[in-house]
């Protein structure tokens, strides 16, 4: 049986509602806008923009004021803007290394961020969650007088179950089945639920609505750090699949003879083939440097020239490049963007990476794939911590407090 | 830039053409219905039902009779039918070793078919339409009269340009560039073009909507003949990427280092490592016997004990597991389905498929996907391409000229 199309049956209110989600999520993403912009681009007439528009300055979610202001000529008409320096989300980012909090204004500005050091492993969930509830306290603390704080978004990298933020797989840190969302929303104590995303995913959000993938509805984001994580754009929505866990290109089986030990317990996995433990050991440096620096210190080396770092590179270069063959095939994207600290090994073996896609991409898929590193650098995925933090907001404006 | 949303902007034409097509398609996919049931599915009131199903009847498309006519007791119903007797389209296959051509009512029953043999390999465009051509005007001058011919579609095996059925890459005929739906629809001369998609994204759509597939919005449908091809559904919808021809899943290179030559110029890829040569080459077959026969008996051998059939299913079923233990871990779906002749390569080597599964894919994701074979057989393919046909009926039902 066909599903039913609920858009035939919606209420006057839903169609109000989204309505009005849509046009902030278009001051929220693209910035000031004239009414007559927002008309045309809604495919609404002025006046239905102007009543919509009043909605949303009333309750403090945009502002709206002369064009004059940006220093153009000619009849001045009213820009409406994002109301930044009033409603905000707290973002968290649980990188490889580091623990990051930032208070994001509507329109996407970091407004201000914390920072603290992680240990590599065995991080319990307790002292996590600790850690990131006294910082995002302390950026709620600061936030100017009448500023609402109308979400809270996360990045975890790892499985995540949808709803409820418990991580389900989190190799990185050795957890399974910890209620990482619930604990933090308990310990930050601002009324509000922590929506957790995987770090992949969500940089693979951010890069579509902000970063070098805007305007691109089919796209692949590789994700790399210790493990390697995929975020897959079909049609301009994230692909979840049936439970939330899809996208998950770092398992894909590519090597399957004598292929690395996986943190999946498997062997052969692309991550296995490309993160930082294969580059590192494949350029005969299994010593104590690890991280984005050690990774860029290889690649550095054979733009030297330096033999190890260059074959490294060459081997690493060439499995990546099986993993990306094998997405455009399957995904015929617009773009497939490297993020992470697979933005330094892209640098490094981009030409390897290459020859493996033109040998294994039919030609006709082949020529669409623009190859891209992340525009959002170590931001992309605590821009989309963020961006996770406003989806509340920007589905329905009046029916989230504010102020 | 975000997207502007269209459905904001729909005038009232709009949203009357989507309700009429959302009741057609939903007689269309479900089969008889009462209007109460209708009114219930598309969540709007019954006189609304009524006025929508009035102007249906009017056009013939559908017909209202009384439920007593199903043997129920009880108040009668007016139950809503298609009129599959007064609404067709023409369907084609181009299969690996015939032409078929059908003529199916609307409501999805095949009411008459035709079919050729053709040879395996070096046809070219001429033959093929010609012979196409023929079955199909033998079904529409056979049609009952007053029947109307709305649509015509066609599965083809191989990278179809959307839009004018343009073949891209047919490697199992040796096609690049063959411009097979223009050239077909020139030949009928029906008034109508001819829509043509790739066998396996028809056959994910035809599981999807009337074979076991259905109510699953995420499956991945794997299609084998002489090739393996893939269709996926995402989210209900089948994933074209950002030019028609994503889900290539037999050119995902599996096999990186002695991979069997490919049809694509490339070697290792799924469709080389477990097509019907691979397994028949394996099972020391490689004699002239080929085809869905020559495959059974190689599965039936491998059931009797036959030593060679069955290391031969184990070494295919371990790559076919690799194939859809990726495929798994990228999309999470709640079904895999197996089409074409690898129902019997799966029905040969399912303990090793789904040892692969488990050994390479991630629990969460493992657990929810279903593996079944297809319920449509060897029509699959074919009920694509006559649900293909009925796109621009059920888009717009009363802009289609029916009788």
């Amino acid at each position: 049986m066909p599903r039913s199309p609920t858009v035939d049956g919606q209420s006057p209110g839903d169609s109000r509602r989204r309505s009005l989600g849509a046009l902030l999520r278009r001051v929220h993403l693209g910035g000031p806008v004239s009414r007559a912009g927002l008309a045309e681009w809604l495919g609404v007439n002025r006046s239905t923009v102007l009543s919509l528009t009043t909605e949303l300055v009333a309750a403090g979610l945009v502002r709206e004021d002369s064009a004059e202001l940006t220093g153009r000529a000619g009849r001045p008409s009213l820009m409406v803007r994002p109301a930044a320096d009033r409603v905000y989300v707290i973002a968290f980012d649980i990188a490889v290394d580091r623990l990051v909090a930032a208070r994001v204004g509507l329109g996407g500005a970091i407004q201000d961020r914390r920072e603290a050091r992680r240990a590599r492993a065995g991080v319990d969930l307790d002292t996590v969650v600790r850690v990131l509830a006294d910082l995002g306290r302390q950026l709620h603390a600061t936030a100017a007088s009448g500023a609402a704080c109308v979400g809270i978004g996360a990045s975890y990298c790892g499985m995540i179950r949808p709803g409820d933020g418990m991580v389900r797989f989190g190799p990185d840190m050795g957890w399974v089945d910890q209620a990482f969302g619930a604990e933090l929303a308990r310990r930050l104590d601002l009324g509000l639920p922590v929506l957790v995303g995987n770090e992949a995913h969500l940089g693979a959000v951010a890069e579509h609505r902000r970063g070098v993938g805007v305007g691109v509805d089919n796209l692949v984001y590789l994700h790399g750090d210790v493990g390697v994580g995929g975020g897959i754009i079909v049609g301009g929505e994230l692909l979840g699949g049936d439970g939330g866990y899809g996208s998950e290109v770092g398992h894909m089986l590519v090597n399957p003879y004598d292929g690395r030990p996986c943190g999946c317990g498997s062997r052969g996995c692309l991550e296995a083939e490309v993160g930082e433990r294969a580059l590192l050991d494949a350029a005969g440096r299994p010593g104590d440097r690890i991280g984005r620096d050690a990774v860029r210190e290889v690649v550095d080396a054979a733009d030297r020239g330096d033999p190890a770092a260059r074959e490294a590179l060459r081997t690493v270069g060439d499995w990546l490049g099986i993993g990306v063959a094998n997405v455009i095939n399957l995904f015929n994207p617009g773009m497939v963007i490297f993020g992470g600290m697979l933005r330094e090994v892209y640098r490094g073996s981009a030409a390897h990476v290459r020859e493996r896609i033109a040998v294994n991409v039919l030609p006709v898929s082949r020529t669409r794939a623009r190859l891209r590193v992340s525009a959002l650098g170590d931001d992309a995925t605590l821009v989309g911590a963020a961006e996770l933090g406003f989806t509340r907001l920007l589905a329905d404006p009046l029916g989230t407090p504010v102020g």
